[in-house]
């Protein structure tokens, strides 16, 4: 299939409209011999994953290539995720921008391997993605050039239709009134409403529904930060995650809308349905309120933010972010333990934590109640000292006010 | 009932056993005169207060003052938690803490008014109160000593009301399995459970139980940051809290358990049920997501968590804390306009928001859409050049690796 | 002189080569009508701001207006560059970087002002002027064009010159060895040896030689922040900065070498001689480590690295930084008082300060001196309360380890 | 010598007035078996610790031990002070702060080691040092006792003096002016003038005296962040770190005055002279700027001031410590590289930096020069984009202002 006089371009594919015009729009107009690769980052089925190869050749596709990276975008990514509790502006999990990074290493790497002269994306002109692919392209690709038809040409839904139409591609195309991106770590929802500032996403416009009522109740078991055990059977993270999102889907948790200021200084708003990213990080965060010191908090949370917040903005490569990991991991050395918690539907409640690392009830000292390790004399003895700058500057202010 | 040979102690009273202890011991055993000071922080009714009053004339107070402080809790503290959306350790909207300082800094204020001798408060040794106390007595009324009998003697709650009986006082004190503080910003519950890792509280700890299952649209009303308005009625802040409280309270919303770390080191565990002020923060925050820049937002929050932190731990009198305020203040000269959410069984969800401020939809540019304010090549040379660092870095050490 | 049949551009004139060769070319090759506009923030003399708009009508502006911004530049930012004691990377005092977004500020309002249909610049595509003139001129004159003939063609500075003897302006041009960039903040030197990472400038580089070795002792003094006198002297503080330059210089002191990251991801170098700059910042700093509290320190040095991060990298319109100064000015109430140091060659010495505000040496306690406001026994209790986590932490993982 | 009947106590020994005082006191009011340890961190001679020793048994001590902690002291310590280029309050490298913590861990081991009861220490009740030996001891040996005679009896010197004469000891005691402690890491200088808020310290209480004048250049090699040479002789970093101190106090470099807040709450202001710290510091700092990206120095920067102040604070047994230094261990991995200085009399500069990893001079792009690496169409398009929320701002605001 491979033409020696024909440049080559690799195309970071997914199926959809937007890619499908991609494929045959290089092919025909720039005559390019066209790659499609597909990162798996949790979002396909392995039948998803056939129909979609089948798809990209019968487009026009030279060859495609499907990268399975789930095992890898949790080593990699989630895995910090959950360290840093990462909640983007309080809320979002990242469910989508983080595997945004991984894919576009992968397919710089491909385009690397296959000495490819371009390496293309169809994200549009007015989003993160394309800054997301654009850097990773450019620093781990360097030698490829960067296409981008969808940004280039800003042409409707319609038009890419015609255009694939005339070319002979007369496919389904799902209904454009909602953007949907599926993966391990949670599935975005944009488009109509979240176009709006003021109106909530429909019931039916939500991945899951609610199909169970009765509340359950579940353990979660994390070893050094990771998850590794649900119900008392031990799982590898990944499994232990698509587990819990089974389970939670059903009650249709996790549900909320991000509004978020992009890389590229517009504000954004998408919906989100991530059942197990909110519980995953909810039950973390508490067993760590129990096994970490309160300033071994305060900085994991400082560094974790930015951490979050580099990801999303594409900026996996910055070298700090390996600096983070370490600092995280090492901190994770004491964060093992079981957390209870409760389904129900529409929301979740974490019920208490058992850890060998418990700070709290160690015998020590109990919260509120009496005490052997100080006297009452040392809290006044503290409380004395602690208001000693206090005590000086309103002796200072009241003498020359 | 000024007795000029006898000392005078204003001691902090809130008409519970231990202050009630208290007013009997300070009086028997240390002969002082003892003027008890109530402070209202939202949580006492009317009558409530007038049979406070009785009580402790009873318990054998030279005289009882109550304070009404409110308003001036909300001006000087409750105000500036939502500017900050402060939530503790991502969770506590420091419904009791923030009330201490509040009421120590008038017990103070007051205990400086009428000379007295000494300032009482009913604190136990291991928690955070002692220290609030303490704090604010030594810096506000340093003539004063500070007495603390509880404290001291770590008597039982059997010995306390045996003692008091001895005195000829019989009452009826709550059962003492959960310690209850009520006040405008929310109500908190410890004990029996919360002196574990890990067990939940059960459904009847909970001050308020589940009596409405309709959903209830809400909308509230934002002017520079404060909640001004509730479904088009205009109303002062504190109305408009509690009448929040009202509707949300029906629902159960707000319940919570908080961990965190104490003044004094240990860690603590608490539950609340704070649905006024859960609501009124995220209502708040995501209000702001649309009319502050990004790193308005990041900044507010870094100085907020410390707010929080500060007033937490009883420091509401570092200088710090004006500056901070006038800080949030400020940046909420934009923070005006309309929250819409849904109230639901144990649950909210915010719709959306309106307002003049929104820097998203401003005609300027739409996420994910078409737009004429920048071109694809305006967004590629800007990956191009957020790109450098990460480029020059990986060029250097590919090169010599 | 204005013809309505062309085009308008504003250019930000500064009398050098690059934007001598602007008028010429704008003129000629683009047909405009070129307007020059010369900000001087502190380092023209008038004799100089006469001839260099001689110089620019000579070179066929069509018109040539100086602004005369010291007095402005100190109130909008050499002021909060004090109050925040901003050295960027603690080395650099931004004496060229704050001066350039007033310049482009007083440009772009002048462009809207005549209705220019262009404005344009003079900096090249590899440093951090480029940004901050087209970002200030994007956000405050949105309608005007940019131009930017230097960054467009690259040009050396032979062809420069050439091209402007082709038209007849024939020129002594400065050696092109150094470019010197002065203002009311201090003068940078760049080039040479700056291009370089391991060579210092030469003696013959710097601005100012020493010309005075005998020690000199001065008093400065500060108003909330502000600096108001000198040696007994009151000034207004642009007049006290331009009097400790004059001081100063004699003595060689204030250079070092700045080495940043510049906003477009490369590393620059560049020499600084800024005496004043410097001798203010520590002197300032000095004073408020004695008259804030720790944490007012702490929190105004965060937010300051940020002014200061931001201003350099051309973001003076961002509107936190409006919070910012509202902060700082907030927290500059207390900053009042003397600080005495001393000249010498190439160096200077804080000797001390002396300030009704200062928190040392109220009569409270002394630093290592017997004292009357605590007791021994205050501070073992202080010391035991701060131990507990510490002690818990060591006491739960000493127990299974 | 060891007394079966007797209890014991380990005193932390200096050999000064205070703890020369204890030991008798100790032996003699308290009737225990005093053993003395001395832990040299860098500040004394072989010969000077024979003496102290002989001194102790003179005193009374039942025995005397010497601790030599120099290498562990720069590998748990001074080492990460380097890393993190550590000024507190950008002034002081903590030259003795830094040291007290590893006194106390030796002194608290060593009492656990011998089954001391009490463990001791000199220090009064207005400073740092009592906290930051009461902490240690209270986490490393909470089975002993803390004594701390100067503390509790706030004697005078004449009063040691007289009852050292009473019990037939008369010695030569060092002039009380100063009160001098050398270490590695510097000297500090306190009392007189340092306790005056505006007195300068005289030419006379300094420990060095300028003796040399001509300028001398200095290589320092850097090694993964340690300093591993000095002018191309490989060293191990205690002996490089004390080479340079022998070059640099010729020319009696890095005086200066620390004014700063201690843990009690009250202002402190100590001379010292550091020469190889500020050296050091600044060198590393130079080199770094070249190799770290630049949101790799923010972090670490944040991270390493609050590393330095809880290590000033008594803190090093804090859990986040040890991340902190994984954090700046890890980020070290690319700090290689020669910094070249001249020393000069009272002052020294950088002249620039050799490294392998240095981003400047990469080849890529030179700062304000021609690139191949972008193109001015992609800076414009970074200022575009970097403008839009300041555009969209504005644009909000001017509408409805």
């Amino acid at each position: 299939m491979t033409d020696i006089n024909k440049q080559k371009v690799v195309l970071a594919y997914s199926g959809g409209l937007d890619t499908s015009y991609c494929v045959a729009y290089l092919k025909h107009e720039q005559e390019l011999e066209v790659h499609t690769a597909l990162v798996n980052t949790g979002g396909f089925e392995k039948s998803e994953l056939k129909m979609l190869k089948e798809k990209a050749l019968k487009l026009g596709a030279a060859s495609h290539k499907t990268f399975d990276l789930v095992e890898d975008f949790y080593q990699k990514s989630v895995k910090y995720l959950i360290f840093g509790n990462v909640l983007k502006n309080d809320t979002y999990p990242l469910s989508v921008s983080a595997e945004r990074a991984f894919q576009a290493m992968e397919i710089a790497n491909y385009a690397n391997q296959i000495d490819a002269d371009y390496v293309a994306h169809g994200s549009t002109g007015a989003g993160n993605d394309q800054i997301r692919f654009d850097m990773v392209f450019q620093i781990l690709a360097p030698e490829a050039e960067i296409l981008s038809p969808i940004r280039d040409q800003t042409l409707s839904r319609e038009q890419e239709m015609e255009y694939l139409s005339k070319h002979g591609i007369k496919l389904e195309w799902d209904d454009a009134k909602y953007s949907i991106n599926k993966g391990l770590w949670g599935t975005s929802v944009g488009g109509a409403e979240t176009l709006t500032s003021h109106l909530p996403l429909p019931e039916t416009a939500w991945p899951n529904s609610l199909s169970k009522k009765q509340p359950l109740d579940v353990t979660l078991e994390f070893e050094e930060g990771e998850i590794k055990g649900l119900d008392g059977s031990h799982m590898v993270p990944v499994s232990a995650i698509q587990t819990l999102t089974s389970l939670a889907d059903q009650y249709a948790i996790g549900r909320d809308i991000h509004v978020g200021d992009t890389i590229i200084g517009i504000k954004g708003r998408v919906g989100f349905e991530a059942s197990a990213a909110l519980i995953l990080i909810k039950a973390h965060h508490t067993l760590e309120k129990h096994v970490l010191s309160k300033w071994q908090q305060y900085w994991k949370g400082q560094l974790a933010e930015w951490y979050g917040m580099l990801l999303h903005e594409g900026q996996y490569l910055e070298p700090l972010m390996r600096d983070i990991e370490t600092f995280m991991e090492q901190m994770q050395r004491n964060v093992s333990g079981k957390v209870h918690l409760t389904l129900s539907p529409y929301r979740f409640q974490i019920n208490g934590i058992e850890s060998d690392n418990d700070l709290m009830n160690s015998g020590f000292g109990d919260y509120g109640e009496l005490n052997k390790s100080w006297s009452g004399e040392d809290a006044k003895g503290f409380a004395t000292i602690l208001s000693n700058q206090m005590k000086i500057y309103n002796t200072v202010h009241n003498n020359h006010d």
